[in-house]
């Protein structure tokens, strides 16, 4: 939610920082944010949560009342303490632009600051922009599976607590979807809502026939009703019977679309489409949900089945198949050095880099170099300063950064919008990186 | 975070709460909250989150904004939100104490109130329940591998935005963690707090040697090193001789442990011991972190490897192999009569449920049984009565939760703790449910 406290990080970063503080080491740091490598099932991430990490850095401030529960736990002297309420992000931060496709070792972010003020990010940094970054990845498949037929997010109750039901509904609506359930979303957020209704309805009513007419009648709008409580073809006749009585009383009510949430949902569909069209409801829209991903939409798509919008829930809300992505933050360098950690199996690339973007003649991409930050490569550079001396420098709306993600997308190599399974993009290390990471490995 | 909005609730919530209340529905319903089953790897489930659930319904308020956003939705009447404001939660919920372990359809939260009332729970008492249910579950089984080993969290930076990462903190230590990381969460729910520093401390400095003198001389209390940055067996060596310089000094700094978080613990952590014990560093313990899960702290456990704690990230913190369960909040009695979802693939057991668990002579578990409300059944009934009239009754502190998580876990038969692969509990539907069943499904 808004104001997550400054407390709201790792123990560490507060010993480290009462370190830093005491050895006066107050030279600039560099640290960048980026995945050492993709899930399995990925052949590209989406940037997301840009803009609540920002606001994040640009409002870190620790209360008197954070600075006395980190004095009673006895690890803390009073003089940092005094410091640290003191303190304020005064860095500057490069980043990509919300909904940019990103790869491997590319960094998303870099934070430039006195390194006691990038060391405190760290936690909280990690924390927002990889979980948005984790569910826009998965909404972007979602959309691209569903080939322009509406999605909505479906996800709130099995996410993991408010706010990531809050920041999912975000994250996918960036990607792509086109409304969400969550209403606290809608609001915060300015995203499409839309909802129908459960099957508690429906069974607390004696006949579904009453429950439907019911529920028709008390909305002020066309509604969506579900027709699978007990028998999914029984359901949509009832539903028609309701459509054709609601339109002979010329109500201002409706049946908008019939959502069916269980069983084999192709035939049914497919059986529901007939029926309707048979009997002249073809204004009337299908609406699918019930454990839906990519791989289940794309089935669905691929062989015809007629369906006009998507609910996604549980699969896009924890994003099932990689609920986390290999995200890290990593110093690059201090006092003008560059740094590398060398930990096995978990070596980085060190120095402050930059990423240039290869496009074809229509945009598509070609393939990207991770460059030196004073080095040039073909393309155009993709991480843009967005935040210095502490203060924001532009921004985006999420209805542009929407749109961003969208022609993006579409800019994916072919193979890369493939479901099935990942594909590989170039990305190429430049030698000067390659000769940096070299000659700092000869060094101990 | 606290006070999250009432408006975080799915939209049809609110769409059928109006249909209710214009259509006068205000029998008292009863809704049952439960998994309907097990993901693949999981024996047991452990119950948690039920202290933030009761919060919510005790405190759910619809403020004057939350009516005026719904307003201008075009979806309500100006007579519902108007009631919509002066709706308070006013009935009674049974659940199962939280830290009792619990398997498929056996009902955990179940809520009786005016219909109106009980569905609008739904949306955000799933959010909560499931979400610290599916931590404490992985957590158990982290507890369960090490075999009372230390446990720290060390999730916060990929679990799933902020609550996210309070509620695993909480979560866990119900489930048996012994600390977290993250201090909102020890400041929040009192637990212990642990933590060394990072990699870029040391990277951050010239020499490994300097940065564990400089960060162990800043604390006021005994630390733990960090020892794999670039070479956890030379790292090792810097600790030791620094541990030797400040005992010579008789600082009231000290080296408690080493921590390695990367590449073969195992063989570090066998290294790490006899050259400690070698040179007399007896009391220096080991910490191990990075990429652990229950299955890889099993490995070294059970292969005898020296460790004395060990911090769970990721796996726990978004519970990577099982993120969500297939839990679910269904009615199952409306005006006194019993209902019944018989959805393909979803069907529910009907009625007023509880759950009566058998134990052996030595408090073992020996099977459950889900009966019909009133009847009764070997062994004690699970669900307690926490809620009267909107009230809540007695509740426990974590510390006691957690005492009950630990002794229930120790009630587990054997096969049950196994990590291998899931093992089955017998759980008994009784010959009156079932009938009630039959006879609904005999009715359309």
């Amino acid at each position: 939610m808004n104001g997550a406290p400054a407390l709201l990080t790792d123990l560490y970063q507060l010993t480290m920082a009462q370190a830093y503080f005491e050895l006066g080491m107050q030279e600039r740091a560099v640290f960048e944010l980026f995945v050492r490598r993709l899930p399995e099932s990925r052949s590209f991430l989406l940037a997301a949560g840009l803009e609540q990490a920002l606001e994040y850095a640009a409002s870190l401030r620790f209360s008197a009342e954070d600075a006395a529960f980190l004095a009673q736990t006895g690890l803390f002297h009073p003089d940092f303490l005094d410091h640290l309420r003191s303190v304020r992000f005064s860095g500057s931060v490069h980043a990509l632009l919300e909904g940019t496709p990103f790869f491997a070792s590319e960094p998303i972010v870099r934070v430039t600051a006195p390194i006691l003020e990038a060391q405190l990010l760290e936690s909280r940094l990690l924390n927002i922009v990889h979980f948005q970054s984790t569910i826009a990845s998965k909404a972007a498949r979602c959309v691209i599976a569903a080939q322009g037929r509406r999605l909505s997010d479906f996800g709130m109750r099995r996410a993991h607590e408010a706010d990531a039901a809050l920041f999912a509904a975000r994250a996918a609506y960036l990607a792509g979807f086109d409304a969400t359930a969550t209403v606290e979303a809608g609001r915060r957020f300015g995203i499409p809502l839309s909802g129908t209704l459960a099957h508690s309805f429906i069974e607390a009513h004696d006949t579904e026939q009453q429950a439907f007419r019911d529920f028709a009648l008390s909305s002020p709008q066309p509604t969506t009703l579900l027709i699978d409580t007990y028998d999914s073809a029984r359901g949509l006749e009832r539903a028609m019977a309701l459509a054709r009585e609601l339109k002979m009383r010329g109500a201002a009510h409706g049946i908008r679309a019939v959502r069916i949430d269980s069983g084999e949902l192709a035939g049914q569909a497919r059986a529901a489409r007939a029926t309707l069209d048979a009997n002249g409801c073809h204004d009337i829209r299908i609406v699918l949900s019930g454990n839906l991903d990519e791989h289940v939409i794309d089935g669905l798509v691929r062989s015809g089945v007629p369906v006009d919008a998507f609910g996604v829930g549980t699969a896009l809300g924890v994003s099932a198949d990689a609920p986390s992505l290999d995200m890290v933050y990593k110093l690059q360098q201090y006092a003008g050095k560059p740094r590398r950690k060398r930990s096995a199996g978990k070596a980085t690339w060190p120095g402050i880099k930059q990423v240039f973007r290869e496009r074809g003649a229509a945009g598509e991409y070609r393939g990207d170099h991770i460059v030196l930050e004073d080095e040039r490569a073909a393309g155009e550079p993709l991480l843009i300063e967005v935040m210095r001396s502490g203060r924001r420098l532009g921004g985006a709306s999420l209805a542009a950064s929407r749109e961003h993600a969208r022609a993006e997308m579409q800019s994916l190599p072919a193979q890369l919008r493939e479901l099935g399974r990942a594909a590989a993009y170039p990305v190429e290390i430049s030698v000067a990186l390659r000769g940096l990471a070299r000659d700092l490995d000869a060094i101990d």
